[in-house]
């Protein structure tokens, strides 16, 4: 017989209870008695793994796993109330049948649930009302649950002890690819589980982007700070082929994802020789980021980081080269987590404020037409007190070759 | 300033024409007076590349490309109508000021298609009905045309060539995640361009699966042939640091992605000596695939694939051995296109036959507790006389170390 699927650790499991109170609390403010939810994303949140089935989270009472694979699911989490079904409908007889009361409106997470689904599960709870409880999910997942908090601070330490290591691998005459290729083989030799969640499935990306020269200002897509074209059409997005050569710059902006939690974590690399304002606006990025992280700490308004991010690159005379030169991303920083484009945004006309327990990446970064980008990227724990970087290694626009 | 995107492939172009006229036929009996596909892998098929935007199809008349980003789209596509919008409003006023009828019936990817977005179309023509489209967008896509099966077939040629180089990555000691991590480095290195899309979206995989030893019989969450456990609980897929051990066997099914268009090749090694009747049942998977392509045909019931399959697994004595071992898939065989899981399904109570210009993968695969898996798998094209394999590379099960 095959051995039972390994329990789920404890600090996990005693997490999971803190997940899903802030749950419940956020469906207060929706009218919502109950919460499904049903995608890959939002059910590791839940359960610490991909299950496929629907998490039910009563606002008042325990939980239930509806699973319908794997056959050994409920193994993992013995705690907690796991309940085998084929079809949705069996939630609603099972909830009945154990004399639970059904919900009158019920959330689910609309923004990313398949209408079809979101039909279906109406016609199981015909009494309730649908809500959109997308925004209220990605509240709650925004400010991290203390084991998620360990999970993303060994994630990123692991990310940048990799990160440390790609100068090693550029070799004269690579291409922007063949650079890319290295440093993701580096990744996945190092720990990186390889795989890349962004929200909305919308903005599909392999393991990240390593743009050079003008290939970082091409209009992109995608709404990442920066795109570039990409190796073909249907994957618009990273290298585009573009040999690395004297003079240019060379930024790498791989994703972590050593445990379920993304990293974000972005290096700048000359070229030989690069012009002195370029260098110097790769300083300026430094300085922007150690700004708002005097700035940052739990209370700040999301947007003032922008504003100042704004400031500085004007002040230091490099507006137009903020964020992309034909297409200006506009926004300085995002949440970043299960996926690598969580809450909060930190841009012009965002409403809240940071909260001790987010992680945010931020990434001030400047492209110059014939030469390239320039910039770093790294990943925050939002304190009391400020901002403390997880990402920690070399800065500085180091010189390849 | 930055160049203009170049012009996608006249041939894509032209194949273009072919893919929206069998999309309108798609329409007809749905009863639906326009189709709108707004998620990547609809709008690839529509357009040749991602778009972030809208495709708007009539029953009769001229589409519509109503873009959001990227800002130099309508370069893409010369000869056809593209329209700069903000918001799917647009959709309906643009319609209507160019004189064009608003559809009453409105075709939407519902099984896709996030509930949101569903509801917010709805409000944007609120005189139409909406239906779902999946099933009827999902069966013309299964059906390739003249440029897609081109593009299939050079990227199953050079899946192949990479898979042919597959056993020289191995050295002793190595674990399967090594081992993987060699392989998707190999494919990488040789124009993979590493995305790995999935119909649906639950079926989370890097660039799939190496699965040595018992690690093969593991209970899948997902709905692939066989699953292996994975690394970590939120990516319970593939490799899982197996060491490759002498009397096992590892199967390779990694997929291909050189253009696009998915490719599905399976190849499994013996790490030295493994017991006869492994090596029969490897065997016995290469003879049923024969069986299944002398058989398979347009107008072939995919039901009867299967049903044969099954049949030549049991008349060899290896049913329980058939698609797993705890946990058994109940197919035999898919299509592959622009995703891994196309249609049409090769399983039991399936509709349907095959049409020639379908694409299907065929993995009857077998699963020894204490051995490993055994068995190939193959992408071919469905003619009018039979199944024409596009992965063409040694299917022996080789030996390595």
């Amino acid at each position: 017989m095959h051995a039972s699927p390994p329990l789920l650790p404890q600090p996990l499991r005693d997490d999971l209870h803190l997940r899903h109170d802030r749950l419940r609390a956020a469906l207060e403010p929706l009218g919502a008695d109950a919460l499904i939810l049903a995608l890959n994303t939002n059910l590791i949140y839940a359960s610490g793994t991909v299950m496929n089935g629907w998490f039910y989270l009563p606002a008042e009472g325990a939980p239930v796993y509806f699973y319908r694979r794997p056959s050994n699911f409920a193994a993992w989490l013995p705690e907690f109330e796991t309940v085998a079904v084929r079809r949705p409908e069996e939630i609603a007889a099972h909830l009945a049948a154990a004399g639970r009361p059904l919900p009158r409106r019920l959330a689910l997470a609309g923004d990313e649930l398949p209408a079809a689904e979101w039909l279906r599960l109406g016609t199981c709870f015909p009494e309730a009302e649908l809500v959109n409880g997308t925004s209220a999910v990605r509240g709650v997942r925004a400010v991290k649950a203390a084991y998620e908090i360990e999970c993303m601070r060994a994630g990123c330490r692991q990310h940048a002890s990799v990160v440390a290591t790609f100068p090693s691998f550029y070799r004269r005459g690579m291409t922007d690819l063949d650079f890319s290729i290295a440093l993701e083989h580096a990744m996945r030799r190092n720990g990186s589980l390889g795989i890349f969640r962004t929200y909305g499935g919308r903005m599909e990306i392999f393991m990240g982007s390593v743009l050079a020269g003008d290939n970082a200002a091409a209009p992109s897509v995608y709404d990442f700070a920066l795109g570039g074209a990409g190796m073909h059409p249907t994957i618009p997005i990273g290298a585009n082929r573009t040999p690395l050569r004297e003079g240019q710059t060379v930024m790498v902006d791989l994703a972590g994802n050593f445990n379920g939690y993304h990293s974000d974590c972005s290096r700048t690399y000359a070229i030989g020789a690069v012009p002195e304002r370029v260098r110097e606006a790769h300083n300026v990025s430094i300085a922007i980021s150690e700004a708002l992280a005097r700035e940052g700490r739990s209370g700040t308004p999301c947007e003032a980081l922008y504003t100042l991010a704004l400031q500085l690159a004007d002040e230091a005379g490099l507006a137009k080269h903020f964020m992309g030169y034909h297409q200006q991303a506009k926004f300085v920083g995002h949440g970043v987590g299960l996926e690598i484009n969580e809450l909060p945004v930190l841009a012009a006309r965002i409403k809240g404020n940071l909260e001790s327990g987010m992680i945010l990446a931020l990434e001030p970064k400047f492209v110059f037409p014939g030469v390239g980008p320039v910039g770093v990227e790294n990943t925050y724990l939002v304190t009391d007190t400020g901002l403390e970087k997880l990402t920690l290694c070399d800065e500085a626009l180091v010189t390849l070759g």
